[in-house]
């Protein structure tokens, strides 16, 4: 008999991509499917994709509906993990995809989604230091953000060995489906083809924050982070360029060593070879960031450039590798690092 | 009678868009069309959407091919233009769509193309401060690159106000086209469609010295630029995001008003409404630079997004604006500011 | 001073393409801008790519506010218009590039669209055999349908000169923005990118009774039509593969000579040289129908492949092609046959 | 010990799709990676997206080199499977993506390939009539055409239970990897972005004879086929409308069921609820065929429409089902239905 296992938000994009992974992961039995709006309608409505689970009828979102099973993935809106979470019991494992529960300091959680502060679960990225030992047996896991994802795994070497300022600039490309199947004008395939647009500049997208937490505890010191998001004309995906100044006398060689050290053995975190970047193609599908780094000598700066699939290692897959570490099964049991290409 | 034009790397995508916009123009009148390898050809073979021009057969790009014309547009791989337009006469305008020419510094040219400097040309970026004025009466001209076009007209209101530190971070997405039509397998339509990749990444990509030497100008004192260019899946459009620390004290209307003074009366430059960002789409075919500016004060650092037809204004598009300027022609004779959405 | 011109709808894709190409229209002054839901705010908010026109407040889609106007175009949701039109004044040009008075049959409309038939008008293809006719001096119009105009203009040359049996089979891919602004699911870009789909299978989409109307119209007897539109990931282009079985020892040579009798003189429709097939963006922006055809001697069949610009030819330009002919300027006024690409 | 398989022709992209299935295969152990003139490189410089064999060296595509194997996956340029095939031994199963064994009459071959026949094979169709039997225990298998897969998937049903006439239309629309990693100028990004383009129209398409072959033994007696195949802007899938004339009195219900028995207990073969229409991305990365049917009254035509990945079913999903179906493996042994979407 499986872990019973329920997934909270099952007709949006994230849950989709949970279903997609639980469907080929040895361990879980998949249980109660639910939604909110989409409650009383069959899954295949809305994930044609997932057939051998088109028939599961959605039920609605509630404590009940979610109760009796080992873990619950949630993928729902900010502000709803919560309360739900506080009625599913503590023995429940609770993997939380939604932004509630990642920030520690309530002040930047309530200067960037202007609600009272969930307070902190532990940090789903097991790649950061000490990520893998807080997520051993917990009971309550905050997936990280997608944007966040690639923007620390990329940097944290950099930062944590010393090599650089703490003081960042990313930008990124997102693909669409990082905002959801919300309906809004600028999110029509006729207005995202073709076009690659910025959004949220200046520094107001609210994943900021959780980047400022991950590099200063990796830096050990405030690290400031100028990020801009863009939406790229691709389902998804996202590239994140990252840059900071090197600390002086800083080589290409001890920067590369750097990053050498800080992925080994990390079954999904790839320094690519040298000369060869990161396409976000590569990862479709996979649990996998893909990294390059190089000292722009004349610049003075470091710059990293992650892929990852905003869905997968950016969500959803994430989600399952936390899972697994909380479990104690196998870290990468049901995930794959190949991606679906070209 | 118009004023006869050839166009000679006709076949490329810069000279499709040459003759796109030059068969819109009033004034005008094409000649001689030429390529390198498709010679002999006819243009409707490369070019089937010019559907006016499909018939004329492309001669070879010499010196005598392209004589007895008014004005002559080279399209052509860089190293290309100097024996060429020393062989055109000083009487006939020479539009160069190409590096050659661009670079003042010998040194930088060495460094980044490896081949002695051809000698600089006034450059074509009429927006830039003294721009206009070195165009006018102009025999040769170097139009700028698709990034430096983008980047510089971003960046320079705030460079040249003093309200921003002489070290600035680029990072550009670009569409397909502005690698031209370059047979490579990463440039493939499976490959690029789905995937934003990063490419001549560490300040090896070169515009980077046209960047410096613009913005240096911009700003009075040597500028540093940090460039990473990434391809988008989109065919035109390149969005480049610009930021550098602000300097003490700025604040955002100072810098909102920066631009606005810089772009008052510019037909070609638009600052968006406060709130709207930049999308490549909307300048889809168009003559425009579509530019925001916001100071994330947070970070401390002024941010400027850009959008810009790499092959209309980025390109073809400047390149006619300038032959209007050195011709005495009306600046904005033939072109558009209205892009072709969705 | 110019025509006066209005567009209701003007916030729409249709409206956006009528006043793209009406900015750029040595005749046409653009008057008043209305909208549905919109009226009140400003035009760039919805159309950012028609910058002369930013700042054009939207009015409310009255009688009275259009009022006034030599012409007035219509791009309005389906029942619209001929109330509206009632009220117009029959002084008035009416340009209607709604559905509501393009079918002559009322039993075929109300099939269709469920609701009473509101009369037919001139029918705007002036391509089609007599259909120029029919447009000089017109008061009121009824500008085909994309799909229609694509597919009349491909096959009637071979059903008008009897080459072909009167049942045809029409299989054509469209980009999303020939399902306008409407917010769907299906049409979010996450979707919409790297696939293709089918909808309105089993002959019932909308346009279907017009094709019929005018194949028959050409053929001389009533004419079958099986169509399934597909949705393909371009913001626009139509692309339209059309067959019917060919008639008894009917050849290679007939049929192509039929097509270049047809197509003799039209301005805006193009027979590619044999051995070159439609691509959707060769029409990109352009007034334009690129067709080729073939005889499949093993199938015994005509096939005639018609690419269009949905928003272009086959809404917007096509209107704007009909407004000349009635108004009595030459056909070809502001209208461009050479598309943006790539 | 798993099973010793080889893939000839592992730097393009089918190789590298067989090799993403095999990587995650229970019983293949993945042995000889060879290529043509990217032999002696790196698998990871070709595909980076096959993380786990990356390091892998490519051997030349030798008779020697694929020895010691039990399976052979070729992935060759049509032409180069027989003569290999003569020497691997009849005791290896050896499973060829190309053309060369597929079509049985020497006639049809030497038209559409103008080479002498190298006699056919084992056709990998499993779900066609009698399709499986003929796979169990062979020791050589011919995969199926993309295009074949998915157009005889779709109407074998409607032809074997004489519900429509045979004389079949068929318009297709392929994502660009069906051509493959060669290097045309219409296969750049550039120019597949944003449009949809006909080729090889009129019957030339070399999989035209296939599908000729296929539905002529589903339907017993000799069927017509006129096949346009479209390039459209998407890496992967096809999407095939294919329709022939209803037979006399042929009710929907009657197709219907026609559909659901003959689909009945096939793994990899959905037919979707009524409604719903095939969209190709729901098929990505998955070994699936989805497919809908319509009875279209007015035009008295049978209207199917098939959605596949052409390099998971259409290519290689389907040689690793006829592998597991020809080693008597489970039939759907590490394969899945589950695509990968949005």
């Amino acid at each position: 008999m499986g872990i019973r296992t329920a997934v909270a938000g099952a007709s949006g994009y994230a849950g989709g991509e949970l279903l997609r992974i639980l469907a080929g992961h040895p361990e879980f039995e998949i249980g109660a499917l639910t939604a909110g709006s989409n409650a009383g309608t069959e899954l295949g409505a809305h994930q044609p994709h997932l057939r051998s689970l088109a028939g599961r009828v959605l039920a609605e979102t509630t404590p009940d509906t979610l109760a009796g099973h080992d873990v619950v993935f949630l993928a729902l809106p900010h502000g709803r993990s919560g309360p739900l979470a506080a009625e599913l019991g503590d023995d429940v494992l609770v993997v939380d995809c939604g932004a509630d529960h990642r920030l520690t300091d309530p002040a930047s959680w309530e200067r960037f989604y202007g609600t009272p502060h969930a307070g902190s679960w532990p940090y789903g990225l097991p790649e950061l230091p000490g990520g893998r030992e807080a997520l051993r047996g917990a009971k309550r896991v905050a997936v990280p953000g997608c944007y966040p994802t690639a923007v620390s795994l990329a940097l944290f070497p950099a930062l944590a060995a010393g090599l650089a300022e703490p003081d960042v600039v990313v930008v990124a490309a997102s693909g669409a489906s990082g905002a959801g199947r919300s309906l809004k004008p600028h999110l029509l395939g006729s207005e995202v083809m073709g076009s690659v647009s910025a959004y949220a500049v200046g520094g107001s997208h609210r994943h900021t924050p959780e980047m400022v937490q991950n590099l200063s505890a990796a830096a050990g010191e405030p690290v400031t982070v100028s990020f801009t998001p863009t939406l790229a004309p691709m389902s998804r995906g996202i590239l994140a360029t990252c840059t900071a100044k090197a600390r002086p006398s800083v080589t290409a060689a001890a920067l590369r060593a750097a990053y050498a050290d800080a992925y080994a053995g990390e079954p999904f975190l790839g320094l690519l070879p040298e000369g060869r970047w990161p396409a976000t193609a590569m990862t479709l599908g996979a649990n996998t960031v893909l990294v390059q780094v190089a000292l722009d000598e004349a610049a003075g700066r470091v710059v990293a450039v992650a892929a990852v699939d905003n869905l997968a290692k950016g969500t959803a897959g994430g989600a399952v590798q936390c899972a697994n570490l909380a479990l104690g099964l196998p870290e990468e049991l049901g995930l794959t690092t190949i991606g679906v290409s070209p």
